[in-house]
């Protein structure tokens, strides 16, 4: 479907793009978004139109908590469905300190220059808005920060994994209905959020660092056989043959790996993202990768099966919570582990012991 | 806890250990066994005299998914979790052709020489009992089958993941108050099974073959950076060099993974299972990570942490099947799935939606 943008039901928040580049909206419109008084179709017609503002008040929408807020989101990212999925997605993770700011810069700084929009979002399921998100903050990325064609949301607040991940994954909804064709989601390599980004993006990018060891001991076990590539940052000046060797050690290992189900081979490359060295070379793999995987079916087979990984994802997260925040079954559940503890019930048992005492409860 | 094979409440199972080494149990009681009449004292006092027949039968209860054999089968196991734990738990897995029945023959043989009482189980969700089990099948084990300290079972029947690994650990339990030692659990290296078995052993070995490339192909992504060891087979004859190289490789290759939590760096070795090369070596290095991981409080620690997580999965897999195995959320799943994949509706609403309309079913 073609964005409508001269569709009569949207006329009425058509913008004009000033001198700065940044969208503008008449002043009857302005007073409105001001109250938040959209309604959703108005909401869908910003979003279609690109206007950022109202993108990032239906993104605050989909963040928020209160029932009412929740039910216009869902109405808004049901219209922007049919726009939807037509960016490339993609996870970037490393530990803090490989450089990821520096690199989402540079790579997105690149993108625009080829013409691309480009939304950077993060999952971050321990950051906490009161104590400021870390990942996807744009004062990290001085250039991107300042380009209008970057949208740049910083991590949902603080809850489940699964609920920041499900808010993460309707934003590139909204993010894709507004026009971005690339999607970045940051994410750090140190906890359970790589597994959750790598089943909402179609390329997974691991940086690393050259040397071997101590660099390495925060990335999570598990999370380099998820990668499509790995990129060796920080392959400038005296660490340019250390990046190298570091690069063809990563290559050896990979040959050990079993091939992914997409039958891509991940790539290593280095690069500097401070000097924007070698840049061009991460979005020539990573367009190399979408043309082979469209061709091959399978990048449209996963999407469908993310999709279908998600719903049964929500149907699981909703189980749990109304089996888990339930007063009654936390109280047992305390009892129940010390018991498993002591070695005096199997854990089978006391599973069985719990979900049959609240079955009368729930 | 000791066995207390002179109390007077098992006095009544007393049995003979016959010529040929397998114990014999006394004419009225082998009447009673034979119609399976044993009361749960009963079984408890077989098993801690290591009556293999009684371990058998109580094995099948636990198995069976009959009502009165599952609450049976509980009484056992909670009898019997008392005396158990004292084995080393060892995860087996490696692709068919890989050598894993000769391997765990000459490994089997090896233990018995020094002593040891071994069992061997196996998780194969995709086994169905009228085909036939393959994983830890008898036939394939020549020498451990005819020994009396071995104690072989076949994996459970076809069922889901999550119930076949329930009966598996709860195997372990009653092998170990058998006075079983030593436990493999072997699993094929290509589907979620892995995961299970990790999850209920102490150590867990990777069984791989020289060469690249097509031997590792069946191997799932994530296993090797789950294993404590890797061992690669069939060093012997012309292939000492082949299979040496392999293993300098893996080695390169681990030193790329981040340290595990146990503060363990997984060896890598080689050997051949047909030839009983390097056997010894391999069950040195088992010790030296028990040694090492009890000392640094590693082992007791993740043993606790499994009980729970199995206590976990338990509960989440009882309310999983309660929803997913009622008819009305079956056929709503189907139209919601549909919805998803034509983005008419969010993965998020598919799922509220469902969990909504089933709250008044359930």
């Amino acid at each position: 479907m073609e964005h409508p943008e001269n569709s009569e039901q949207y006329k009425g928040l058509k913008v004009n793009k000033g001198i700065s580049g940044v969208p503008t909206v008449n002043p009857y419109l302005k007073r409105r978004l001001q109250r938040r008084e959209y309604t959703a179709p108005e909401f869908v017609g910003g979003i279609l139109q690109g206007n950022i503002t109202i993108l990032s008040q239906a993104v605050t929408l989909v963040e928020s908590s209160r029932p009412e807020h929740q039910q216009l989101a869902q109405e808004i990212i049901e219209k922007c469905l049919p726009y939807a999925g037509k960016s490339v997605r993609i996870g970037i993770t490393g530990v803090p300190g490989a450089g990821k700011s520096t690199s989402i810069d540079a790579f997105g700084m690149y993108l625009i220059s080829k013409g691309r929009k480009l939304a950077v979002l993060a999952i971050d399921p321990s950051s906490e808005r009161s104590k400021g998100s870390i990942l996807g903050d744009k004062t990290r990325m001085e250039e991107l920060a300042r380009e209008k064609n970057a949208f740049i949301r910083p991590s949902p607040s603080a809850g489940s994994l699964g609920g920041v991940a499900r808010k993460t994954r309707e934003t590139i909804v909204l993010c894709e209905a507004a026009g971005f064709d690339a999607v970045f989601v940051e994410t750090v390599g140190v906890g359970q959020s790589e597994t959750a980004v790598h089943s909402m993006v179609d390329f997974f990018l691991l940086i690393q660092l050259a040397g071997t060891g101590d660099e390495l001991q925060g990335i999570k076990r598990g999370i380099m056989e998820m990668a499509d590539g790995i990129i060796i940052n920080k392959a400038d000046g005296d660490n340019v043959e250390k990046a190298r060797l570091a690069a063809s050690q990563f290559r050896s290992a990979l040959h050990l790996f079993p091939p992914a189900d997409s039958g891509w081979t991940p790539k290593v490359l280095t690069y500097s993202g401070y000097y924007k060295l070698g840049i061009r070379e991460i979005w020539d793999m990573v367009d190399e990768y979408v043309a082979f995987t469209r061709q091959n079916g399978y990048f449209s087979g996963r999407r469908n099966e993310q999709s279908k990984y998600w719903m049964y994802e929500s149907i699981n997260e909703i189980l749990r919570n109304n089996f888990y925040n339930n007063p009654a079954v936390i109280s047992m559940l305390k009892k129940a582990e010390q018991q498993v503890l002591n070695n005096e019930i199997s854990s089978f048992v006391a599973a069985k012991h719990v979900t049959d005492s609240a079955a009368g409860l729930l």
